[in-house]
């Protein structure tokens, strides 16, 4: 029996990293050695892992020598760098950043949805989704399989920790701001005033706010995270012409991104059966009796592996639509597991061989 | 010349009820004797009205005797109650509740659309529409009047002051309960354990989260309050078969209500001809400058009288459709503010009698 292949972790102490080795600790295991590399401040850092306390390496090409899967969470320029290296090296890397993703010769992979495109992989990358698409693409896809998607009309409820841990502490250090005073948030400016210089990585205040800004500018008014949302889903669903309007939000949650969906079809839906669909869906709970008070929300999704799907309504005005809410832990599913499932699919083929 | 008419506040020392105290003291008086009712608790306390210091009466026919107009901010069952014997008492009335407002034989009336409704009034009784409605329809109604509307796909980001101050009080205890641990938010239930039993009026923790539930239970798994969206909207521009979906979701914002809207029409758009009428249109604020830090946020929306309206593009995989963000003091145009015009308009048709 060959040995276990050898796993590298790029970008292993930021938001993202830090749950791949959360995942590394909890799932069932199929790696030999697992090398973890950050950039130069973590470098030395001791990490515990899969029961292990690795030292957090210097990435050099020689240090991913022997390497067979790398999993890449760093920034696009990082990445656009250093997984051709990883590839020179030996490596298959799995990429989580928006360098590669909407490259013709890099599948782009949702495990649950076209697993099988891990072996179209000419320059040696797979790409991984942004965490707002992946949450709701899980969802959307079953409904797709069933009724066959033609337009997607999406408004999202993103969270602080999307933009990595700087998001998520500078929510924190805001909420500390403007906590016990009850009458902010009433007049216009107070809350810009309480929050003061500690917007960390966003555009305005988070607490007590929503944003309508993720992501940088792309063409005609559009960010490029609601470019994402439609780009990439054409791209996993296989579907080049799919009409997309996005509207990307940022809201004072940690972690658990939010979409509501607005999905038509190709046919006439129906709600009963839509939920049925779901819940027999690979990757998804549903939660769906608003009056008990179940729908998805980010308090419950976060920390778990599913998209929380609920709120399934047939549109009244369009017996082909329907309207849902989903909620998935951005570092999860959006981000680390589906990373970490892609690599176990190929660490899988590796042991075939 | 006659003397101004005698204005009634019904349900004065509400979320609602104050800030119309504080647009009665802002604005250009047109009115003679104001008198302020409100339930038994409230009765005897003194409240600053437009320089006086009035006291607060208990809802008597008797008390309601000589009122012109009375503006009412109450649940909807003291509505219906209570706006008849305004009526048989003589006053006109603006009805904030839900009572009233999709009875064909009350007018609803939003003063930047469809002011010449005030007229329609043949039970006497005028309505104010649902808060969420409201910030959105100011802002659509002109694109409607260029481009001729089809469709509206609309998704809520709604503050907690949309259920009256009792709300507000929840979100800032529950802020107080949440702020200081940096680790909240991260494990499925931390937060719901950190809130505890400070729900408040919602139906889960609204610190840290996002509840995709607003209202009661309306048919098929929709909402009261997206039911409202869709059926108010639809009268108020007098487009009955006017497409609508609507997802309703309470975030933690103290005030200012926000809506992401995909609206299709029917001709082509175009965005800079858009920003052009939303420019010129009475009502609305445009803020669309992302990469200047320029959308329509709450924070900044809150304590101000106009639509906030930014965000502006057309689809990019249908020419005929927008998608915008727009966000409006719930408790201001949403509200009082829009009651207030409204009675208004009344003052200045019984002053010309």
């Amino acid at each position: 029996m060959p040995s276990l292949p050898t796993l590298a972790v790029v970008g292993a102490t930021g938001a993202v990293g830090t749950v791949m080795c959360e995942l590394l600790t909890g799932r069932r295991n199929v790696w030999g050695e697992i090398r973890l590399f950050a950039s130069e401040r973590s470098v030395g850092r001791r990490v515990r892992c899969r029961g292990e306390e690795l030292t957090v390496r210097a990435l050099t090409p020689e240090a991913l020598d022997g390497v067979d899967v790398a999993m890449f969470d760093v920034p696009d320029e990082v990445s656009a760098r250093w997984a051709p290296v990883a590839v020179e090296r030996g490596a298959i890397v799995v990429d989580n950043s928006g360098a590669f993703r909407m490259e013709r010769d890099v599948p782009l992979v949702v495990t649950e949805i076209n697993p099988d495109e891990v072996r179209n992989r000419p320059r040696g990358i797979i790409a991984n989704g942004n965490c707002t698409t992946l949450a709701m693409i899980v969802a959307v896809a079953p409904l797709h399989r069933e009724y066959g998607l033609r337009e997607l009309v999406l408004a999202s409820y993103q969270a602080a920790s999307g933009v990595g841990q700087g998001g998520a502490d500078a929510l924190h250090a805001q909420l500390t701001r403007v906590a016990g005073d009850r009458m902010l948030g009433s007049r216009a400016g107070d809350v810009r005033q309480a929050v003061g210089d500690e917007l960390g990585p966003f555009p305005a205040p988070l607490a007590l706010n929503v944003v309508p800004w993720a992501g940088g500018l792309a063409d005609d008014g559009w960010s490029s995270e609601e470019m994402k949302m439609r780009n990439e889903s054409r791209k996993i669903l296989g579907l080049p012409d799919l009409k997309v309007s996005a509207t990307c939000v940022r809201v004072p949650v940690v972690t658990g991104h939010s979409v509501a969906v607005h999905a038509v079809f190709a046919t006439e839906v129906d709600a009963e059966e839509a939920r049925e669909v779901l819940r027999n869906a690979p990757g998804v709970i549903l939660v769906d009796d608003p009056t008990a008070g179940e729908f998805p929300m980010p308090i419950d999704a976060v920390g778990t592996d599913p998209s929380w799907v609920g709120r399934i309504r047939r549109a009244l005005d369009d017996p082909r639509a329907l309207d849902l809410f989903i909620t998935g832990d951005n570092l999860r599913k959006g981000a680390a597991l589906n990373t970490a499932q892609i690599a176990e699919l190929l660490a899988r083929e590796l042991s075939r061989r």
